[in-house]
């Protein structure tokens, strides 16, 4: 319908000033459906105690635990009992890091055990561990100053939380930036704010060109007591063991489900999240919350009978969190059909009060989606942020050029994220029924419409 | 100097109804010293980075731990730095309880490592730990209603706390209420409000005429899994590792100084907290905080030539969280003495925002220290309670029949109590200085009355 598509491009054009305010007229055809998807998932706990089912059942999922492929096969399973089509797994050979035994011990100047997580994907240390003395460093500036004292000492970067992106710079290079210098190992502040004597576990990455050594987060509280010990001039020994080491890589899956376009099958709408966690707590924010949602929004298309012109497709993807290698092999194993892919949206930033969406795409596509999300207004999840993307869809979205979407949401994502703390109830019934019905309503109407998304001009 | 004390006690029965409004001429003795003392102590963060020293030092001072017996050889030494009189140790036995190495294991529905902390004073499992299923159970009625159940199994309590007094029976009584029954260990839902996945150790009391079972705490989150899983006829299997043990008994010691009275130095206001903690954070809040504001109090008084009529005496007593060996053998070693204790107060409910004290004791004492509380307003530290007493004090109070007060203050101890989120970060430097200053003014004004507290009549 090519003619309808350019009229509704000029009518999207001439209103666009004024769209929240007085909607065009195909935006009218999509309220009725929201409205219904709204309600329905409102009306019931369905998605936090499908949410609650995973997370108990399966815990915590890392690439090669049997909890991951278990909860793998659940999905698969459950997807076809929903009437979901398509449901398959597509195969993904994921690195196995085993945390195994660790721990941090105080020596000096009183003999302690202290809190620690070892780091994904870090070295061990041997059965007797690293003995040495600490030396606390407020950033990678103030290790290049006092590089000279680093040989042989244990560092610690003691770097308060600002953001994610800024701090966690800190736990993946820091090890190879402490071990040019000759570092025995390293400690890192846990990145996120000060919880309750919290460490955040999370992946590092070795550079090639330095000493592989053993690194660990330890909690905000004991960074700086360190810091003040060092301000006073008191030495600090500490002992650090870790079993940590990589097995063989093993066999995992991305989980994917569909319900099949009515007119444009071929044309896909595509949303998930990762199905596989941190190892320490049960991953319910992170991020079987976004699988949920995300598998939920189609689930309720489908028992409400709203089948969209395209497909819309649900994929859990594998090893987000120690590899990326679901996300990799989505895009290669799609790299042909990837122009079919008319939008990607992942959520993977927390299930808590929705806020809105993320959208990196044509600015066409933008005055679309800001229409679809006027409908979300009631839900406070109409927000349209400048930018919009995930890590699992990141390579199939830069290979493709795929509009892309994030799920935001509020509250305080970081305070938990890669720690024990990490539970199901953290997240209310009420939470998963929002997000799921926002996102079903996006998600509907992107797939539904008249015209292809990002085509509008 | 009979004559002028009756005169107050009277004057004090006429004005009791509007005696903040217009305080008697008795209280105006004390408001420029009451001043004075405030403003000393909010003049420097002194008491905070004394704590921070002794926390950062020592860590947790466990009875029988390193930790605890150096901070005793610190604190004693520092006292005399500070020039308080009588500086002097009191020898007390304390038992030595180990908890090595432990750890839950679960096995069914998918085996993970959980968080955990035995419970002080616990028996451990052996080597090779307790295995079992686990039987959720609500509260005492629950486990009676369902003891057929109980044999064979590992018992969990998961009472969701309310008062700490309510709930921290499951902790002391439940492994012999479960033992009765057949229980092969118990597991008790951690006390305190939900935290971050955290754990609340504190020690259990084994019934003579009940099985000695391994006894530990989990997260309430864990707790509440665990209920899901039994709701949904899910089999939970577990496996308890606990090396807990005692070791023999070993020397420990109540740490007392003194600012000896200028006219009664036989009369005594005493003054302290509790000097071990948990082992598993360095017991900032439970209770180097409580030992240091009251030391403090007693140094301010010191510094500023405040030297009140009677003798106040700081004790910081051993041995609070498992065996009460140091308020026992306070009791024991000044019985004779105990009829010159005017009042004693504890403090160990915090060293949060200053709230006011609890009271126990005379009505007309009770009017004199609401009067001296109007001198602490500005504090926000001029709430006096119903009742007042401490852990430490409590025997020489009841031997003695003493005045006895507790030190309140708001915050949420619970969180963190007994927990290894018990650090010195959660307390600032204005809270230690403003509870310092709110003690020192009413203990120094009780100290120099012209009237016995509790005479007034």
């Amino acid at each position: 319908m090519p003619v309808r598509i350019v009229l509704s491009g000029l009518l999207l054009v001439s209103a666009s000033l004024s769209l929240s305010a007085q909607p065009t007229n195909w935006l009218e055809a999509y309220r009725e459906p929201a409205k219904r998807l709204i309600e329905a998932s409102q009306a019931s706990d369905f998605a936090w105690q499908r949410l609650a089912e995973v997370t108990d059942l399966y815990g915590p999922r890392l690439s090669g635990s049997v909890g991951l492929e278990r909860a793998i096969d659940w999905a698969v399973e459950t997807m076809k009992k929903d009437g979901l089509e398509n449901v398959r797994k597509e195969r993904v050979l994921v690195p196995k890091w085993v945390r195994g035994r660790e721990s941090l011990h105080l020596l000096d100047p009183v003999p302690q055990p202290l809190v620690m997580l070892g780091l994904g994907n870090s070295v061990g240390t041997g059965p007797d561990g690293v003995t040495g003395e600490v030396i606390v460093l407020r950033n990678f500036d103030d290790l290049e100053a006092k590089a000279a004292q680093v040989k042989g000492r244990i560092v610690l970067f003691n770097v308060p939380f600002t953001t994610y992106g800024e701090t966690v710079q800190y736990r993946s290079a820091g090890p190879s930036r402490a071990a040019r210098h000759g570092a025995l190992a390293m400690l890192v502040r846990a990145v996120g704010p000060t919880g309750l004597r919290t460490p955040h576990t999370g992946s590092t990455t070795y550079a090639p060109d330095a000493p592989k050594i053993p690194a660990a987060a330890i909690p905000a509280e004991d960074a700086e007591r360190f810091q003040r010990l060092q301000n006073r001039s008191v030495p600090i020994r500490v002992t650090l063991m870790m079993d940590a080491h990589f097995e063989a890589d093993v066999e995992s899956f991305n989980v994917v489900g569909e319900l099949r376009g009515r007119e444009l099958p071929n044309e896909l709408v595509v949303m998930g999240g990762h199905f596989d966690s941190w190892d320490v707590g049960v991953g319910a924010t992170d991020d079987a919350g976004g699988c949920i949602v995300t598998w939920e929004a189609v689930r309720l298309m489908k028992v409400l009978g709203l089948r969209p012109r395209r497909t819309v497709r649900v994929v859990l993807w594998t090893n987000e969190e120690n590899g990326m290698r679901g996300g990799n092999a989505y895009r290669d194993q799609h790299l042909a059909d990837l122009k079919n892919h008319v939008m990607m949206l992942e959520s993977d930033g927390g299930v808590f009060d929705p806020a809105g969406f993320g959208f990196s795409g044509p600015d066409s596509a933008r005055r679309t989606i800001t229409a679809i999300a006027s409908l979300l207004a009631t839900l406070g999840a109409n927000k349209i942020e400048a930018a919009g993307g995930g890590a699992d869809i990141g390579p199939s979205v830069q290979a493709g050029n795929i509009p892309s979407m994030s799920h935001l949401v509020g509250g305080n994502y970081f305070l938990i994220h890669h720690t024990p703390a990490d539970t199901v109830d953290r997240i209310t019934p009420k939470q998963m029924a929002d997000n799921a019905a926002a996102i079903a309503v996006m998600t509907y109407a992107i797939a539904d419409l008249p015209w292809r998304l990002g085509s509008e001009k």
